[in-house]
């Protein structure tokens, strides 16, 4: 791909997969624009703006053929292979995290789960028994992970997103309610579960002037 | 307020309302709009454009007072008042949000757990006992509740959020994999985990590509 896409495109990209995913699952082969358009909640321009990024797909007269949309918005996101992940931070965030089958399915392989509090240790989760964080090196002998889901608290987030980022792990899913993106190098998503629920305390008040 | 203000506006306050409310426990009193966003990184003139939407709040030469921009976006958010909040789903998520100290301290109480899973009834998390669902009218008579906490399964959400809407709790925090923007007259907030998770894939493909 030649040319920078936006973060705005991309952060449009998934929701446009999960629907496909869900008209694919309804059987559905081949869709207007105008009906995605409908479904979705954008205006069929902006459906055609976003993808014309990518070299756009639709046909005039025909619309959108589901699956292929569908995989080629997949292979944009990385999705055409698995990720192997690692939680670290084994609390119930983390845990949560772990229990989600939605995740896999995407390619997503929760391959191991750490955490630095000894009284987790041993403890398993769908499968997996949580291990101490001194024990990752070794375990990066004999597995490939790319990504790590931080779900610790904010105070120690920085300093173990360089260590796991010294073994190699260039991708932090981060929970912790920092953004971590001034550690050069890492590919970084921050997710701020407080951020959308002030959003919706906003709407909320919104909502009830109208 | 009489301007509409977009959705993206709103979706950067929190982000605003962050890191002004970490330079207060700094202890930082006011800072440069050039400062602002440095350590954002936004840009200054993004800021300027944003807080225009509500009055502005700069004052050239002087710039922000802290304390006072902190305040006015946390009125603006809705979080100059509380809101109590139940969790409908105490699996590993709804606990994890009944866990998440940092809620509270924005004003979201949540003084509710609700479930339909027999084995979890009277199950503590956090001082409160998990109850069935069917028990949630007899508790709406003692207690006031503006906000739902939605973590269950999609197959059950839209008949749930309805049910919640009857019973008078017109907010729904939506983690089911599910938009729910189609029940009508309710404000909902759609929490997708696996679109970021998506987008980091996204930007691990295309950082690895540089």
């Amino acid at each position: 791909m030649e040319k920078e896409i936006s973060q705005a495109v991309i952060r449009r990209m998934p929701r446009y997969y999960r629907y496909l995913g869900e008209l694919l699952d309804a059987g559905v082969d081949r869709i207007s624009s105008n009906e995605l358009s409908s479904r979705m909640r954008v205006t069929a321009s902006q459906i055609r703006q976003d993808l014309n990024n990518f070299g756009g797909f639709g046909q005039q007269g025909y619309g959108y053929n589901v699956r292929y949309l569908y995989d080629e918005i997949g292979k944009i996101l990385g999705l055409d292979r698995t990720h192997n992940m690692i939680v670290v931070g084994v609390g119930n965030l983390g845990q949560a995290i772990a229990n989600y089958v939605k995740f896999e399915k995407l390619g997503f392989c929760i391959v191991g789960l750490f955490d630095i509090d000894p009284s987790l240790r041993g403890k398993q989760v769908r499968g997996l028994f949580v291990q101490m964080l001194e024990e990752l090196p070794a375990f990066l002998e004999d597995h490939t992970v790319e990504i790590a889901a931080l779900t610790i608290p904010k105070e120690n987030a920085e300093a173990t997103a360089k260590q796991l980022q010294s073994l190699g792990i260039g991708a932090i899913w981060n929970f912790a309610h920092v953004d971590l993106d001034c550690v050069e190098g890492l590919v970084v998503e921050n997710v701020h579960l407080s951020d959308s629920l002030m959003q919706l305390s906003y709407n909320i008040a919104n909502h009830n002037d109208r």
